[in-house]
């Protein structure tokens, strides 16, 4: 069984690794509109790999959690994008796994594994303007979400409301295109152009009782509370592909372009012993990222399996390893982004090549929450023994 | 006479501030756009600061190279092109100073206090497609150029070719509007957008001999070789202005827009004293920078008032003192450019606020010519003593 | 008038520069021996620059504290416990300056300047261990205090204690001879090992009433703050002397002993491009600290001049700039004197050239209080605008 | 047998568990003598930790490299010195593994089981003052040799010597105590004190055929090249354990002994939020040394299985991925061990702590051979596809 897993895992790479080299195709232009990369979640529908963390009982590939991280790297080697509304269509999905019903996960595992659906999310929780009012066999919701990414071109979406009487914070699953909900495509940043995580309002939108979950942050069950490990993790994924595809751009250039400087006494950039050091400290780098991010989402795959059994000490230790490598990640990929036009030259600063948007990528990505805050947590948890309290972040 | 000329520079410093001011009014909307900022550059032809190199006797300000770089500092805290378009204006000019005969500098120092000619270079060493040839009281130029800053919009240009016989690289002030010269205004990289960097083609461009620099890097005379030097004193200015200029936004934004995160403890983002510690390391870094700069700004104008009697170890010193500034101020740029997001947080990305221009035009900035080079030329002159050997970039 | 100030100050750092040069024969012996470099201080007596801040017209120099403070910078190029000492001497002498009559600046300014007497300190205002009975006419002062630097071979002491009844602090000076004060020399750290910051301890020790200062904290006088600004002035000096003799050292060492790498492909360490590039790197920081340093000294100077009429905004921008400066310079010399062994190589870190100790003395006197503190604070000024809360660490 | 070997891996680390946490009671002292640790090598040979690495057939344990680094490691947290002469154990030993016969292989293996023995190495391939006379059935050796660790009380050297004929680099494997070897023990260096990497000299010291090997670096064999990949390795678990050392003994005081800033505004230096905040980054840096050494040393277990049959590609790959972890694991180690005192403070530099010794080691070991050259042997790899040429050092 771990063998055809294994040649599994190796085909859906292997799909993974064509689709991202056709998002490269014209990654420098789609950067350049931004907008709904429609074309390319297409392909991503197409290729199957929408149900690649779906259990096998529901018509998914029943991978693991690393599996669909190792895809989210391969896509943000040519677009951190297309790679973050990948990664957090699980996110999004994985709802209703923690805290969610047998029945919702039974139901939104195999409607999306039938129909490939993409989900997006409408839940940041720092942001109090949606409320729902409790009515018979349902609510209603009302009001407006930032930060909502992946909605545009959504054929799902985890939203969130604070409840009207209790004030308490609540989740529901909703079509898209269910009445009411309107996504307004109006993300425009310095990166991370294309993932659509803009504004949606919802005008009246009605959830039944079966689309809301019940206690979406009980923390009574550790394992309901993965919401943030998840999206850390996603997001060191982004930061190593970015930071390995940034690097493998540079080198093709540094072979194929650049000029070795006119008083280096080598005919090949190539060649220049500086240039080749400073390639190797990066690369060391990387490898560092990488290697960490790994080990972190070895022991999330743990964690997962654990559902209902996980304790409290787990889900810490697991919190500690993925936010070491959500900032370790961070940190190389923003400075490897810098620092490949060193070993490129001035030309490489030309519009056509695009290689900025990899730094615009990674620095509008690392700030989703604040590294000093991951820190503390793992000091504390070195220092004290206290594990990062659950919350919307951590 | 000392208290007036502090006077004039104080001046000139406001002037400048006002420029900057308007400068930044619409300086998102002009990076975005590329292309040639006509009006801005109207508004310096306007404001007389296009003389204040030139010495008095010829109609100028008669001010130190270091109030010529404290303009361009202030121009880069709001945009680094215009900053760099008018340190370049005086390196261009300037050209006749260090390897012109005196008829020449009256000439082009006058005719450019007079009339308030903004100057362009198409010299780039790097690119050897430009050719000139002897005849009777000239030569004839033929050829391309890149690199040609500041050339769309310029009254002036000094441009460089080979000599077909000699192989002799030389140097040559043309009117832009000349028959023959076509700039083509097509700079289009990721930073320092409104440069105007790009190329310049010469069809059978006449120049007669009086407009012919004869010996433009003649060795004997450490004097003529100070251009790489002027050059990285300007960049070292563009990066302490960009440095400053991106961490007064950031304050304002701190202090206007930032939201304390949500588990800081704190009501206010600009009194969370992890973000108050990052300020104080920036400040500190910008400080240096500054500091270092201005250390090197002074050691130029003396070298620059020795004229004739600059001897190789004054220009030795200076050129490392320069390199040292430069390297540094680079640095400390790049890094403040990407660290002021931290400070800001994730919102801060939006494009409408077009922070990120301020690391897009130093990393552009910064690959002119490579650190590593300079950091050899300082390091061999501390070690062994040796001064940097003149040439196109040291 | 200002060309004999600065003939006399070319004197002083000459003196300054040949006791330093003596410092350094035995600099890594005494290293080792740590206890109290007798035979060096009576040079320094000898020397005559310990009355080199007193006002001429109490016999000493009348010079500037920035020029105390490039005597600091000189000893600490090869000895940063003599610097601290010799620094901290003037710290000790001026708490008369700041918070004492007019009487006392007379009686101890002229006693030093006549007697070139060494003064050492004894008042950490973190150790609460010494008490004060204030009785007829007098204090009688008991028990401990740690931290009390150049206190062993010193001739005076400006000790502190808390008020036995009103809980105030207070501070007074004593010879070190007067019965009841035992200094232990009990000083045994990794780093500035000569200092003799060790403890005092006070025995039913008698002041008179003309010996205490009777508001050394009043803090209705900006002036009577500035204690820790000059406390983080020396520091800077020790840091900035310390990271310039590290790579002079360095420097040295590459010349005369140091080994080409065997695959280098250079005969001579001293040739070898990354060797200079890193030499660069290295030299360019410590400009960066050397400069912001001299920038920080010449405002205090201003400062000093002012007196009593100095004001809140001045005392806070001073503090600031000097902050900044301490700051930076820590950082520059913690780098300079870990990495200057890889440009020397394995064979450097024999104990017979006692490299570490650069390393150990910086690394131990950065902890003398914390740069976080030192950060928010000038953090805290540029963006709100608020100086920095006079106390005991600034 | 999997199971049994994962037991008795565990076995071999509670071992060295417990003899680290023996040698950490007195490290300080051992630290300040140097010297040989007489005492702390005996109870190594005790152990039985001597054999982990030797085959079952010869009496061994059978363990792979990777568990000899992860005693190293464990060493290294209390006494980098110990965990280096332990890992050279076995660099030296393998020498007859690398390059020796069958027949040596047998004898030295068997030997060293049945009477743990402890290797050490006199093999310096940059000091060539040590020449080897051919004679019949053996050689002659006579001269001298640095950087011999382990040395000094040893049972067995491995050596190394040019051929007075040919200036073939040979080496062969003597007794220690064999008359004309002579160990100097002069070892005195500013870290690793206690790993005794003084002088060797030989006089007339005869080693018979049996103890020689033929072709120490016969490069047409990969395997018998892989002396400086062992020897990064091992290096780098030394960096690794010493960073994690640093980093527990830091907590320790900060839990222990600590005290909060006077101005920090809560009780306990445990609980300040920028003190966890560097906790936080400092144990995030050593987590992604230690889990990237790892990565490296699992593929030293796979290039040492492949013996003769690894080929060059393969261990192209490894010495790269080992290099890497070496620059990586040197890099963090010195940051971590420089950077601990910030979160301890001022009175943790008092001598009877000995905190520096971690840095000291550190700073020492990376100087073993340039990062430099390791990082553009990286380099090339990545850019060029060459592996790094079998060496010396690579």
């Amino acid at each position: 069984m771990e063998t055809s897993s294994a040649n599994q895992q190796y085909s859906f790479l292997q799909t993974a690794r064509e689709l991202s080299e056709r998002f490269r195709q014209d990654a420098v232009e789609r950067d350049r509109l931004g907008g709904t990369p429609k074309i390319q979640r297409d392909w991503i529908r197409e290729s199957g790999l929408l149900k690649l963390l779906i259990p096998q009982e529901y018509g998914g590939d029943g991978q693991p959690w690393s599996a669909v991280l190792r895809v989210v790297r391969e896509f943000a080697r040519t677009d951190a994008a297309l790679a973050h509304l990948y990664g957090y269509h699980f996110l999004s999905l994985t709802a209703v796994h923690l805290a969610g019903t047998e029945a919702q996960q039974r139901r939104y595992y195999r409607e999306t594994a039938a129909n490939q659906y993409f989900w997006g999310n409408s839940v940041n929780p720092l942001d109090d303007r949606t409320v729902g009012e409790r009515m018979d066999g349902g609510v209603i919701v009302n009001g407006v979400k930032s930060f909502s990414s992946g909605s545009p071109d959504s054929d799902m979406l985890v939203i969130s409301w604070r409840d009207a009487q209790t004030g308490e914070f609540l989740k529901g699953m909703v079509p898209t295109r269910r009445p009411g909900v309107q996504v307004h495509d109006d993300w425009d940043c310095m990166g991370q152009r294309q993932t659509g995580s803009g504004t949606v309002s919802f005008h009246d939108v009605r959830l039944d009782d079966e689309e809301v979950l019940v206690k979406p942050y009980a923390n009574d069950r550790p394992f309901s509370t993965l919401t943030p490990i998840l999206s850390q993790s996603i997001l060191s994924a982004v930061f190593v592909g970015s930071a390995q595809g940034a690097l493998e751009e540079a080198r093709h250039y540094t072979l194929e372009r650049a000029r070795a400087w006119y008083r280096s006494g080598v005919s090949k950039a190539s060649e220049e012993p500086s240039t080749l050091s400073r390639y190797g400290d990066l690369w060391i780098r990387c490898q560092s990222a990488l290697t960490l991010a790994e080990k972190a989402w070895e022991k999330l795959d743990e964690v997962w399996e654990k559902e209902q059994n996980l304790t409290e000490a787990e889900r810490g230790e697991c919190a500690v390893l993925v936010a070491a490598a959500n900032v370790h990640a961070g940190n190389v990929a923003l400075e490897i982004t810098s620092r490949i036009f060193e070993v490129m030259g001035a030309r490489a600063t030309a519009s056509q090549y695009g290689f900025d948007r990899f730094w615009r990528n990674v620095r509008t990505h690392t700030l989703h929450n604040p590294a000093e805050f991951k820190q503390r947590n793992v000091g504390n948890w070195f220092v004290n023994g206290e594990a990062p309290e659950p919350g919307y972040y951590s």
